[in-house]
């Protein structure tokens, strides 16, 4: 099993707190040994920062833990290899441009049987089934939409349906965002906490640290942090019920459907 | 005017020592404090490193410049902005991918009235005339081969047709790669240098730093490395002459072309 961890927000915030107990679970407090990714959108520009190493080791997760870089919408991926050698190119989570944005996929489960027919305008360049998935996402909406992006409503729609007919061949835990909004499916493990006003401390379940959220927010800012596994042990999580679909905007959830 | 730096070599080689000195235009010994950016190809994938921060204060920059990472192919950009406000989103180099494959895009210059037509496959999400230049030559491409890569030469030939009709536009100086070839084109300034056996030592021109290539390389080693001005004081460059497209493989140059 991977560990997924998303971020949603409705003021540019940084990750350092969650990412700090998610990546102990790569290596140390969990066996995801086989590499790790983050991506950051800010503005509609994203960073993306990939390791085929473990985070736990990583000089690269050394960094992004120190570098408070903050953004709308974050995205991050410890992977255990199912399908596809430990290689870069297998490293979530992956990017593509579409309707002249960035998206940004990654996924937690192993999809059997699964060889979608695929246009051609998206690839997969490594060779998993995550990869492949998140082409036949990406190729649909391109066909369904090729104009330009459509209302949130009708891309909601669009997507409930491909990822019924994607998870129909196994596990399929997914992260999904454009910079706007970030899609959350869980098919077996996946939760979510929102974090608004009023605002308190906060402590890890993976390291012995506390963060009081009073003390670096504003009453208006809204958090939304999505994960495989509660990240705190002293706040509410809720569990997204296998076979949803959850839309974020803003840091609050804007659609679900089953 | 930006920065470019490129090394493409037949085996994986680190450009640890290149970087340092490039890396010190970024706002010490040259102006260029718009950002920075450097993709790696490890096998198919790519990691790219960006900071809309100048690279000579970047703890990213810090970071690459400490971590070896072995590659084939690599792309680095400082930027001094001329079209698009200094964001992530206008910070080279860009990628996408095509055929299966990623791309990677780097340009030093300025086109004026240079608005292509795209077909919607590519399609740019800043605002630079580079990244539409990055967008027409890859729409280009999958336009003219549909079923997938054609024959190097094949390549080789439609670039340099599409790079003649962008460059009518203005100064075009760029690095391309899909991490098998690396693709040079000077408009104006772009100079490299082939290093392989036997081996020497090469001091940096923008800090005072020796390197002797004799000690870290066998005898079948072969790096070239490319730039906008030569990055040592003791090595002899070859300027590309203005209005040139080379083509680099396996550290040495393949094709070329007025």
């Amino acid at each position: 099993m991977c560990q997924l961890l998303g971020m949603n927000c409705n003021v540019p915030t940084d990750i350092c707190f969650s990412f700090t107990g998610f990546r102990a679970r790569g290596g140390r407090t969990d066996h995801h040994r086989d590499g790790w990714g983050i991506a950051f959108f800010e503005g509609r520009g994203v960073r993306v920062f990939l390791d085929p190493q473990p985070s736990a080791d990583s000089p690269i997760a050394e960094l992004v833990r120190h570098y408070p870089i903050r953004s709308l919408n974050v995205i991050a991926h410890i992977r255990k290899a199912t399908q596809g050698v430990v290689r870069l190119e297998n490293t979530h989570p992956f990017v593509r441009e579409l309707w002249g944005r960035y998206w940004v996929f990654a996924h937690n489960g192993n999809l059997l049987d699964y060889a979608p027919r695929l246009s051609g305008r998206f690839l997969p360049v490594g060779d998993t089934d995550s990869e492949r998935a998140f082409c036949h996402l990406l190729d649909t909406l391109a066909r369904r939409f090729p104009d330009g992006p459509p209302t949130p409503a009708a891309l909601f729609a669009t997507l409930r349906e491909t990822v019924r007919e994607i998870a129909a061949h196994g596990e399929f835990n997914f992260l999904l965002s454009n910079g706007e909004r970030l899609y959350a499916h869980a098919s077996t493990r996946l939760c979510y906490r929102v974090r608004q006003a009023p605002f308190a401390a906060a402590h890890l379940c993976d390291e012995d640290l506390t963060m009081d959220f009073s003390e670096v927010t504003t009453p208006q800012d809204r958090v939304a942090v999505i994960a495989t596994t509660p990240l705190t042990d002293n706040e509410t999580w809720t569990p997204i019920p296998p076979g949803t679909l959850v839309g974020f905007c803003e840091g609050a959830v804007e659609e679900r459907a089953q």
